[in-house]
């Protein structure tokens, strides 16, 4: 008999809080010396139940189980943002710690496992998922070298160092090891909670396509000239974004969603007919379909105001992702347990952010299980989940873990 | 018979752009070594009519007219924007002088006389109207102390002394000598030029009404974040801007005009929804009803704003002007020149810029007369003026000086 322990699970996430604690929340930057005092709990953790754990060259915490039948890798990152959430990340390290003890105790012999990872820097302090590139071999040593802190400008490697790490072997996931990967997050949304669920089974990660568009009109002065004759490239850029709040709810999936996170007016000062404009816009669907129709739909309103005048538009591609799938068979493991700890409250759903997942579904099948955010907060010190929730995911996750084994 | 020499004015004008040129323009930011000569070679033009000149503490070039009756203040600047147009300030100070010239000559006596000034500073390389506001006495020491160029940082009072003027007093307008101010200009907007005249008689100074609106949205995660829940403070923005842009011009003047010069969103990161965002907006006009109006119309916006939701949005006034309305007196001389030289070909107009004019009317008559700009550009080395267009206001200007110093 495989099963959770939930209150093990709270005891171990109060105690992540309690390093770096930041109001209600954390401050945890990956290799910070707080960091690097979880990193190393958690390893001390795993080898208390056997495995074979240690910090790589990176910071991974890498967890080997020491059974020789069937495996499943799980994990998530453990860093937390600036001055964040209790439970972004943290959460799904210990959901992962407690399926291998669980797995540990309750197979009672040592033929099946759990290998358990904390992926360094999912959150971005010195890159982007540097931590599960480096496991799937997608890290070069380069790319380490040239990273530096986002807030300080510390180069990766002087963190490195002072965590101890200097010379230390990155590890390389051994992908025969792994009949697949299991990630538990908080949703970081509101969907679970509007509807009153517990669970979420994601279906895939959303990708995310990113653009620039500029806007180039006749830089003038803001008194002489006269409103008829302008070509202000500020007001072309805000009648862009006008024609996209119209048409996009019109073309976009249900789950959709977009975003202008940043403007820029050239030379924005108070006085002068803006020449030049410039927005970042992205939109997000796990839909390649959608994905396709959303972008012919923006490149539809900037040739119409291409058209229409007077300033000219041009539109850019910055990055296109691929929606990362997640394994059917998953997804149904999960949802059986789900069936069992919560019924009638779990929800297939895409994911609408990012998570290591999508790296690590490149390489082997692998699946996510989602528990509400309290007003679907995150990324913020007021983050957080109920103990009910933690308990009750800890349970469907463990309980999901444990079909997938013995399937 | 007092009459301008429009071959000489054009020498004039030559000659200023021949110092400091940048392409068909010039760079003569105030205080430096191009600057300085300019002022130098003027002081020399008004010694040779027999002025009083020299450069006073704050590089305003002063000469005064030796005559004893009736005398008229006139001038404008001398130093330009940085690589900017050739006429902009030039050519007020070159029609001063030449007008200063003519009535010295053709007046043939020392009854009545121009005194001729080049006001420091007017395009604000270290303030606001420096020249003009020390003439008039609204400039004090302190202000001077702690001026700073805005583009290399260097402090006015550096700049003055490797200028050779520290330490030289600065010139206080004897009010009682003038019988009014004149100023010409370019026109810097395209209202001429798009109605085919040579002549602008400008009726009054626009005021500038100037404000911050900040928008107070949820910041949250570009993923995971609904777009229903959203509560978006860039979206707030640009509806606020739709609507001014549908309402101003139902209550604007024929004249007003409105500028977002800047928008900030924050933190202004793609995949973060702004929870926070900040507009710079101006209008201007002449009429204080049509002010008035407008602001009421603003705030009406944003109080339709706030009922609206989801966002908060505040106004915050940061500056009024009052317009500064031109000498009737002086129109009626410069409409009367204008009959004479331009007949069918001139206007009457308000200023939508900001002239040394709008400082000295406060103390005494003022009028401004304007040519047409070519294409409606200035602060750009492209600006231009035809030379029949600068000769015919030359005249216009000679003989509407003429007029006030004899009526």
């Amino acid at each position: 008999m495989i099963a959770a322990n939930p209150e093990r699970v709270l005891q171990d996430l109060y105690f992540l809080r309690s390093v770096g604690t930041y109001k209600t929340g954390v401050h945890r930057p990956t290799l910070s010396a707080d960091d690097m005092t979880t990193r190393r709990w958690l390893a001390e953790q795993l080898q208390a139940i056997g495995h074979d754990a240690h910090i790589d060259g990176v910071a991974n915490v890498v967890g080997l189980s020491p059974a020789v039948g069937r495996k499943l890798l799980s994990g998530s990152h453990i860093e937390s943002q600036n001055r964040a959430g209790w439970l972004d990340g943290a959460l799904g390290v210990i959901y992962a710690l407690e399926a291998a003890r669980a797995v540990a105790e309750g197979a009672g012999i040592r033929d099946i496992g759990v290998d358990v990872m904390a992926f360094a820097d999912e959150e971005g302090h010195f890159g982007s998922f540097f931590g599960s590139r480096s496991l799937t071999g997608n890290l070069t040593d380069e790319d380490i070298d040239t990273a530096h802190d986002r807030t300080h400008g510390t180069p990766m490697r002087e963190a490195l160092a002072a965590a101890g790490l200097a010379g230390v072997p990155r590890h390389r996931l051994d992908l025969e090891r792994y009949s697949g990967f299991l990630e538990a997050h908080i949703e970081q949304g509101d969907s679970l909670e509007a509807e009153g669920l517990s669970i979420g089974v994601v279906t895939s990660i959303v990708a995310i396509w990113q653009y620039r568009v500029t806007f180039e009109g006749v830089q003038n002065h803001a008194g002489t000239t006269r409103m008829p004759i302008r070509k202000d490239a500020g007001v072309a850029l805000r009648k862009l974004c006008t024609r996209i709040e119209e048409l996009f709810p019109e073309i976009a999936g249900p789950r959709s969603v977009w975003t202008v996170g940043r403007i820029t007016l050239d030379p924005g000062a108070p006085s002068i007919v803006p020449g030049g404009a410039e927005m970042l816009f992205q939109f997000r669907d796990a839909d390649p379909e959608t994905l396709l129709r959303l972008e012919a739909g923006l490149q539809q309103l900037v040739d119409e105001a291409n058209a229409n005048g007077p300033c000219t538009v041009t539109l850019e591609n910055l990055s296109k992702s691929t929606p990362a799938v997640m394994s059917p068979a998953i997804q149904d493991a999960l949802d059986a347990a789900a069936d069992k700890f919560a019924p009638g409250k779990h929800v297939r759903m895409p994911s609408g952010a990012g998570h290591d997942a999508q790296v690590i579904a490149q390489h082997m099948p692998a699946g996510m299980l989602f528990v509400p955010s309290v007003g679907g907060i995150s990324h913020h010190w007021t983050e957080d989940t109920s103990d009910e929730d933690i308990a009750r995911g800890a349970q469907v996750f463990v309980d999901g873990v444990a079909r997938l084994l013995q399937a």
